[in-house]
């Protein structure tokens, strides 16, 4: 369906809706508990039904039965590019160019300390990192981190200044680094044009696909990037903190292994030779110089597991057909909150044209918008909050149906017409929001 | 039993030290193989009975039921430093001190990081980390990494020649960095006396505990540590890569805070108020600044599992317990080898003396060293090899009897005396050895 067609106006339309769809088959690869409307699978996947077996068998017959011998037997030590090749096959990566391992932080941080060591070690005066303000704030905080150990700048812009802030840093920009999809809003970015900008003044383009892996299609080939991380355990439905991923273009680590620079995070499992117990490094060639430690198994085939229920929609018409539903379901989504919640104080806080928009709608509230997500979540439907005002709704193609948007928009409308968002028991918060 | 006091000379004599082993309740919380004698708990620590079932409650249960709202109800925020308090038991860490999180290597760059940042920063003629050359390579290569970024230098010599270069180095000396146990001899540092060393030339001590914790006690504090980093799967049982640990002593952190020093992992989990989701880096009080991603919930739930096996150690005697035990199997073992492969060419490659060496036995073989470990684990008497000529053999006393080490010798005799590991098949070099 084109997301500019019309939208169901009642649930019986949105149910007529799902026994068409046909990606329906896919919903059953996932447990999804009884009388919850789960709009979160932005934050957090949905557990699919094999990665109960698949961590059994794991722990009962890798771990357990085979012991130490499972780095070889069972694969564990080629984990990383095993599981990594898979994503890779979701965001335009070649075979061996993407590893799954450690968390989109950690992973960040060799990125971009890579991607400074090839811009800013060959031109000193390379030295700013530019990024949006309303970028996820972990990604900011790495690079703060970098900056001030490089002696390098991270400036921060709103997102319709990055096209005019490339071209006037120019030869002082040394990386342009940004989250496809913002965290926040759901707002898109052109990866391939903001790319381009950076390629004209000499710098290098680091993306992060945390909200884009498994949410839409990413070709980083196409886009000509030149670094990538993401994360493992929202559209990939890797499960809580699962391993997160990274991606270099082929052409930076040939950069890297000509210069002799390092990723930062120069860990044995980077070697060239890593059971050899040399003393002195030596990266290993090709994207495996951005492991480190040793691999996290248990995540890794938890995240296989998740990869896996994205890939089975390729028998239903893949990442496009993915797409297509997601756009449908947000703009669904946005027709009936603003036509059954009018005059209850929400405004659209994402892009309206579903083109520009990520798998997400937000809605921003002067007031109450944490008390209404707890009040929600109260009533069965899992949203979330983004401080200060913003409430937050994944709409994962692979599990929800239209069905659950109509159920989701008639319980925010209950929440908001009852004012029992009001009640001290949803007021109160909690680490997590 | 005192490890000096006479050894079982016999199989039965064995089986009556088993009998009268108070830690034999122990062995009961493992998954062991029918079959197999497992002398490799000091690369990766045996499946505990109750992982299993925890991780599935972890699956069904705190993601597939109540998903996003774990965070908050299942406490998976609290994870690391829940986890942390559990080992720091184990190691002289207070509550609060210790987190599991990342790989060791990960964790080591943060440490070494800071400790540099204290060190070098304060001082820039302190620009030297000094370690022992047979360190393992992951702690020599995150060192190398470190030391290029910072303009440093990683200096390694012979574990004998330590304090003299601790000495000789002086106000240069800016970090010693060492891994307390080591991982090929089995070899044990005196952390005090080297850590009181390297404070009197002003320089910090940071120490691997990697196959410390959980084999032998140890105390951070008594021993007036500086920085210490861990590993989760050896011999605390956490699982293939589980999460590890980092401990900061709190002087070091308040130093770090007075003075506006970061580690360089500055991710959001370290931020002092995560979600509040501001755009500028703050780092949390006390240790959490030594978070960085989101915690891997699947790990640490089954690192909890492990570390409990040995506190589970406390009801029979504690860490002292499990200290003589291992220190009785490691000398049977090598008074078996000794006599009953005597001429087969094995050199002892660990220390005699039973204080000086961890819960491992290392013999050194001129050639077939891996081939021998292949033909015995083909026996199913599992032990590993170290490049270039070391076969190593672990005790793990939570798990280990008497009647094993018998028959892992008569199995290491057997082999030896037939000349089958010469056969092509244990020959052949696979990734892991």
């Amino acid at each position: 369906m084109d997301a500019r067609t019309a939208l169901p106006a009642s649930r019986e339309a949105c149910a007529a809706l799902d026994a068409a769809d046909p990606l329906s088959p896919l919903r059953e690869r996932f447990e999804l508990p009884e009388g919850i409307l789960y709009l979160d699978g932005n934050s957090l996947g949905a557990l699919p039904k094999a990665t109960t077996g698949r961590l059994a068998e794991v722990l009962r017959l890798e771990w357990g039965r085979d012991l130490i011998t499972s780095w070889n037997r069972a694969g564990w030590l080629e984990l990383p590019l095993r599981v990594g090749d898979k994503i890779g096959r979701l965001v335009g990566a070649r075979p061996g160019e993407l590893l799954a391992a450690d968390s989109t932080s950690v992973n960040l941080y060799k990125a971009l300390g890579a991607a400074l060591a090839l811009a800013h070690g060959a031109s000193p005066v390379r030295r700013v990192i530019l990024s949006e303000r309303g970028n996820f704030p972990t990604d900011l905080y790495i690079a703060e981190g970098l900056a001030r150990e490089r002696g390098c700048e991270l400036r921060m812009v709103e997102p319709e200044a990055l096209e005019n802030e490339i071209a006037a840093t120019g030869a002082h920009l040394a990386v342009l680094m940004l989250t496809q999809v913002n965290y926040r809003s759901g707002r898109v970015h052109d990866m391939a044009s903001l790319g381009a900008a950076a390629h004209a003044v000499g710098a290098l383009a680091l993306w992060d696909l945390a909200h884009s892996a498994g949410a839409l299609p990413v070709d980083l080939h196409a886009a000509d990037a030149d670094f990538a991380v993401g994360c493992g355990y929202k559209y990939l439905n890797g499960g809580p903190g699962s391993p997160a991923f990274l991606w270099a273009h082929p052409r930076q680590v040939a950069r890297m292994a000509r210069d002799d620079l390092w990723q930062p995070l120069a860990g044995w499992m980077g070697h060239a030779a890593p059971f050899e117990f040399a003393p002195d490094y030596r990266p290993a060639e090709g994207a495996p110089r951005f492991l480190c430690g040793t691999p996290a198994i248990l995540g890794l085939a938890a995240l296989e597991c998740g990869v896996d229920t994205v890939l089975a929609a390729g028998d239903y018409g893949g990442m496009t057909a993915l797409r297509d539903k997601s756009m449908t379901l947000g703009q669904l989504f946005i027709e009936l909150v603003e036509s059954r919640c009018a005059g209850h104080g929400l405004e659209l806080a994402s892009p309206r044209d579903a083109g520009m928009r990520g798998s997400q709608v937000s809605f921003a509230r002067a007031e109450g918008g944490y008390a209404i997500v707890q009040a929600l979540i109260a009533r069965g439907v899992i949203g979330d909050f983004r401080a200060p005002d913003v409430l937050r709704f994944g709409f994962t193609p692979l599990y929800t149906r239209h069905v659950d948007v109509w159920d989701a928009v008639e319980q925010l409308r209950q929440v908001l017409e009852s004012g029992e968002w009001r009640r001290a028991e949803f007021c109160r918060r909690q680490a997590v929001t």
